[in-house]
This record gives structure tokens, sequence and C-alpha cells, in this order.
């Protein structure tokens, strides 16, 4: 899957589309092309495979089916869930961290500048996490009924939230709970049958399926109107023409994700800490983000090194090794403007942060030969 | 491209995948894979080739690169252009038509049922047209300033707006313009550097390309909040980790059907014409909805029957005859409450409307056959 003798560190930004993955999307992008809408033969099937896809989707999360919403990407789903949170549910305070990704930060703060809501965000713990106990004071000093939105895992620091102490609390003070699981989705076991969910997110490229395509969880007793308006797609909550081979393709790369999770989650937090303890070694001047290297998602590693000319120049002098990772998320690092998530956990000027993030398609191997070059690099 | 012996007439409702353009789009389904966002050469070769894209489709309309936004559908574009139109551009009062998809129906009446605009539908000519007459007057007694929402082609019998006069219309009275070009990009020349729009649309899968991509045309005097918010895609103007094989499958399947535009124009408008003949000559109670006809689009040919019983199965029955017609467009045959559409020109209960709708692939043959069954069916 590394194309040439390329190392792919940057999982979490997207991963490869899995081989069977394309497979079981092949007939959709030939000859199996009707609208989903239509009624007849035509129709049927696509209509049908849309309809697999949602039961395998809410098997595996242990939902209903008719709690699937497809969508577009991680992105349109946190869109809807907090937008119509306050539009549908009274929710008129959201409380967030400082370390969510932009698609909750900046609709957060796009409806707190419209007037729409206000905003709080948690205090963070030094090691990143979220302060539960702040939470808790800001859900108990509300007085209007609070929309909380935290993810599940950072992107950029692999930190886990504590999901079912934050689904308590948010019970216990009726406020509403959006969890941007776009990170764990195929990563982690997720069960809405044990932990209460109002919404729960999905962009399939994260775990090998297509990009363009998510899903939106949204608990059965949570009654929203759509984000997008039109046709009756999706039981009139997400208007558009079907992505079907997205849809097809994203229940694949679930149940493939998931069929062999315990196995690929053992393998990959293997090289996680192999890569640390290897990192130690080579590079006694690094540093690691977070809690990266104890309550955090497996296939996220986040190093600090202290700034020189040399680490200022490591992304790129990586990329001209044939390998990639990132500094802070994908968006961050394109957008140059360092990491938010970094500077939140952690303001210091004199660091040059980095992510490596693994897949099932990455080795030992590769991981030598990446601290070998980094340390040639320094 | 019709699969098995199959006759697929319902090139409205969505067309079959071209077999060039799956394979444009194939290196994007496999090992060309990174996050466009990314800093290093992964990202390069995504990023490059969505823009890429995004110039041959401004090449196309005519318009330049930065007013090309990629969304996941024809719908999501139109949502943003009302709901932002708005938001950002003090429209308080929508002019639309009751024969527009359901994307600017339902969008702008659930817009209108939250107060945050005054709802206006322009009256209709006998033969479906707007009735330009009206639209002035709608626009001349407007106290707030107005969008204008009407579509470029009908989906559903095909009546073409006249766009030149709808946009001095709008510009003279100073109010926003957007037009729904679902049905007419890629089988109608469009030039934004000549008629004046505000925002026009576009979903891939009406010309070939893939479902679950679009885009949205933003003239660049108008300036608009993003509708999805999130990373820092599409110039902030549209967040979420871009669908690339879907935007290059929208690129690659515009340019060949702009480049073989005038010709297939033809060949499609005789089948249309010579279609209309043989079910006049085979069926002497046909009717032609709206303007069919005439001023409308040549992709699309919309019947109606008198109703009986037979007539009524008719779908069922030519779906058994292995022809794929619709009723009226996808979503309401789907929904099975009538068409909207026939019901705003012809409210009449003892007609059973039937729409044809054609492509590049479908041949005289066919049309032949698909005569001789109507005429046996009834
Ligand atoms: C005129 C028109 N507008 C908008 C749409 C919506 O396109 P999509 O379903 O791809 O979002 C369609 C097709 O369904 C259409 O025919
Ligand atoms: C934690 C998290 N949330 C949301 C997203 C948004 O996903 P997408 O870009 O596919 O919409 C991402 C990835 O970009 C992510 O890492």
């Amino acid at each position: 899957m590394t194309s040439g003798n390329r190392i792919y560190l940057d999982n979490a930004a997207t991963t490869p589309l899995s081989k069977e993955v394309l497979e079981a999307m092949m007939p959709y992008l030939t000859e199996k092309f009707g609208n989903p809408s239509s009624i007849y033969s035509y129709g049927r099937e696509t209509r049908l495979p849309i309809e697999n896809a949602r039961k395998q989707v809410a098997k595996i999360i242990h939902a209903h089916p008719g709690e699937i919403f497809f969508t577009s990407c991680g992105t349109e789903s946190s869109n809807t869930a907090i937008q119509e949170s306050i539009v549908n549910l009274n929710c008129k305070h959201i409380i967030t961290s400082p370390i969510e990704h932009h698609a909750t930060l900046y609709t957060t703060e796009y409806l707190a500048k419209m007037g729409k809501v206000t905003l709080d965000f948690v205090k963070l713990l030094p090691n990143g996490h979220v302060d539960l106990e702040d939470l808790e004071k800001l859900l108990a000093e509300s007085k209007e009924r609070s929309l909380v939105s935290l993810m599940h895992a950072n992107n950029e620091i692999g930190n886990l939230l504590d999901v079912d102490r934050v689904s308590a609390l948010c019970q216990k003070y009726d406020a509403i709970f959006h969890c941007d699981t776009v990170q764990t989705m195929g990563h982690l076991k997720l069960d809405v049958s044990k932990t209460h969910f109002d919404f729960i997110t999905c962009s399939a490229h994260k775990f090998h399926g297509p990009k363009g395509v998510g899903f939106l969880y949204i608990n059965e007793n949570i009654k929203i109107d759509p984000f997008i308006h039109g046709g009756s797609q999706e039981r009139n909550m997400r208007a558009g023409t079907e992505n079907i081979y997205g849809i097809v393709g994203l229940a694949k790369a679930l149940e493939i994700a998931d069929a062999a999770l315990e196995e690929e989650s053992t393998y990959i937090q293997d090289l996680k800490s192999y890569m640390a303890e290897e990192l130690k070694k080579a590079i006694p001047s690094v540093n690691f983000n977070g809690d990266t290297l104890g309550n955090s998602l497996y296939t996220v590693l986040s190093i600090s090194l202290p700034k020189t000319e040399k680490s200022e120049m490591m992304l790129f002098n990586l990329d001209i090794h044939n390998i990639c990772v990132s500094g802070g998320s994908a968006c961050t690092s394109g957008a140059d403007q360092g990491s938010h998530v970094i500077r939140a956990i952690n303001n210091d000027p004199n660091i040059v942060p980095l992510r490596f993030s693994f897949s099932k398609y990455n080795t030992k191997e590769e991981i030598d030969t990446v601290v070998k070059t980094l340390k040639t690099l320094l």
C-alpha cells in the first residue's frame, strides 16, 4: 500500500483505500448505477445495498439501522449535529474543548459569533485530558440546556476521552452529547447501547474506506430537522442523490476493520510502543505530547523536538527521504499556522511537533528506517 | 452501458459513469490517496489534480477558478447558495417557482417556516414557463432584497428558463440570482461571463460523472460564509477532506461532455423528436407536458397518458420489460406522492405522467422497442 518505497506514517490524516473495499465498490462504479430513489429494478439494485450498508454499520456500533444517516464526511456529520442541536433541541449553550477538530471548533465559534449560543471551553489537565470536574462545573452552572461536543480521540495527540463519564454527566444535567468519533470509528469498539450518545460521527477514509462519505449516528430519541434540505433520501434527513459506492465502501471498510480490530490494534499498539522506545534511545531530547504514551489511541504517536534549524526543516527533509508524517493535523500543516492542539497543551514556541500515525500496513522495519533517518537528519 | 438487454431512459435521474471517467478516477482510488491538505509530496499528488479540476471546470463555464467550489452534490450546492444568501447577502425575500427541484423548494420553504424570509412563488404560464412579467412585478414590489431561485431546465418536463432575461431582471432590481443548472450542466453551453449569475450548481452524476460530488459556482463579487464549517479546504468555503476521485471524475466528465456537446446534443435531440413522433403515431391519446416539445431541454421528453388501469401500471410493466423510465422525478416516484411539477402545470387527476430522458448511449432501435412495448401494454 505504500507505493514505491515510501513510508506512510500519516494514517490519522487519511488512509489508503483497501483493495477489498474497492472491489466491493466496483459494481456500483460500473453496471449498477441506478438512482436508489427510482422505483423500478434499477433503483432496487442500489437501494438494497444502501440499506444493507446501514444495517452493517448499525450492527457494529450496536445501534438501530434507523439511527444511521449517511453523509458526505465527518465534517458534515458534526456540522449537522451541532447546528441542529441549536435549532431543534433547545441548546443555547455549547461546551467544547480547545483541542477539538476544526469541524467542531469553527462550527461552534461561528454559532457563538452569530449570537445563537454562548460558548464555553472546558479546562484541560496538564496532560491534555479534559478536566471532568470543570466539565461538571460548567454543566451545573449553565442556565440553559447545554450541548457538550467533545472528541473521543484527539487526532493530533491521541488522548482518549472517558466517554462513559462524560455521557453520565450529560445525562445528569440533561445535556446533549455529541462525540466526534472520527478517529476511533473502526479502531476502537463503540457500543451505543452501553454508552448513551446523542450523536457520533464517522468519516470512512480514516479506516481504509473511501473519501467523501461518512455517517452521523443520531440517537433514536432525538428528533432534528435535516441540515441539507431537498429530496427524501435518508428518510428525509439528508437530501441529495446517494453516493452509493461511497456508502457501500464505508460499510465494507468498517466491517473489515471491526472483524480484525483486536488483532490489528495489538499489532499497531506494538508498533507505536516500539517506535516510542526507539525514539527515546535514538534521540534523548525527544518529548511526548499530551498523554500520547498513556491513555491514548494506539494509532497516534505525537512527539516534540527542541526547535533548531534542523528540526524545523524536519517534515520537508523526511519527505525528501520518502517518509510521510505530519506536524499537527493535515489541515493545520496545510495552512502552516502551527497546531492549535499543541499550543493548547504546551504553549512553548521552542518546540517542533511531529505526528506519526500508523495503520495495519506499517511494519517495524519501516519504523527502524524512520527513527534512523530522524536521527541522521538531527 | 445498458447492462444486459435493459433500455435505460431515465438519464435525468442519473447517468451511468463513463469508462473514461472511471479510468481518470482510478489512480486516486488506488495509489494516490494522500490528504490534499498535507504539505509533503503525498499531499501534492492529490492537491494538484483538485486545482486542475477546478481550472478545467472554470474554463468550460468561462468562470475564474476561484469561483468554483466543490461540494458533495447539487443539493448541497443549492442549500449553500440559498441559506448563505439569507445570512450574508441580506436577502429577506425569496422568489422561486412551484416547479423547482425539492433541493430548492424544501430549502426555501424551511427558511420561510423558520421566519427567516418571506417566500413568493412566481406564476407559471399555461405551458409551464415562468411568467416573466409576474417575476418583474414581484421584484418591483419587494421591499427587501430578493433572492431569485429558478432552475435552468426543469428535470421533469425539460422547460428551459430564459436565463438572460431573468438575469437582467435580477440586476435591475439588485436581486441575487441562484440558478439550479443541475440538468443543463454538461448539456448546454453555459457562459457566466456573458450571463450574470450569482450562483449556479452542478451534480456530476447527471452527465456520466460520479455520484456524491458537485460544485457551486459563486460569482467573485459575492462573499458568503461557508455552509459547512471546519478545515480550510476549498479556500475555507467548504470544509471536509476532499472527495478527490469524485472531483477528478466530475472535471473529466464535464470535459468530455463539453467537447462532444454539439454532436451529442444533435444526436439526442434527434432521438427525442423521433420518439415524440413515433408516440403520436402509435398512441393517439398521448399528451405532451409543459413545453416539452418546444423550448425544452433535448434530454427530456415528458408525456401524459389518460389514466386507465393499464396506464397506471405502466412504470411497473415497463420495468418487467426491462425498460427504465420514470413518473415524475426519481425522488417523487420513490415517495410515490405523484409529481409536484405535473400537478403545478396540469392539475388533472386523470392523467399518468411518464418521463423519458436520454443520453448519448441510447439508440433509435431502443426507442422503437419502447414505443412498441408501450403500445402493447396499453
Ligand atoms: C434540477 C435538479 N436540481 C437538483 C438536483 C439534486 O441533485 P443531487 O441529488 O445530485 O443533489 C437534481 C437531481 O436530483 C435535479 O434534477
Ligand atoms: C477528529 C476528527 N474529526 C473530524 C474530522 C473531519 O473529517 P473529514 O475531513 O473527513 O470531514 C477529522 C479528519 O479530518 C478528524 O481527525
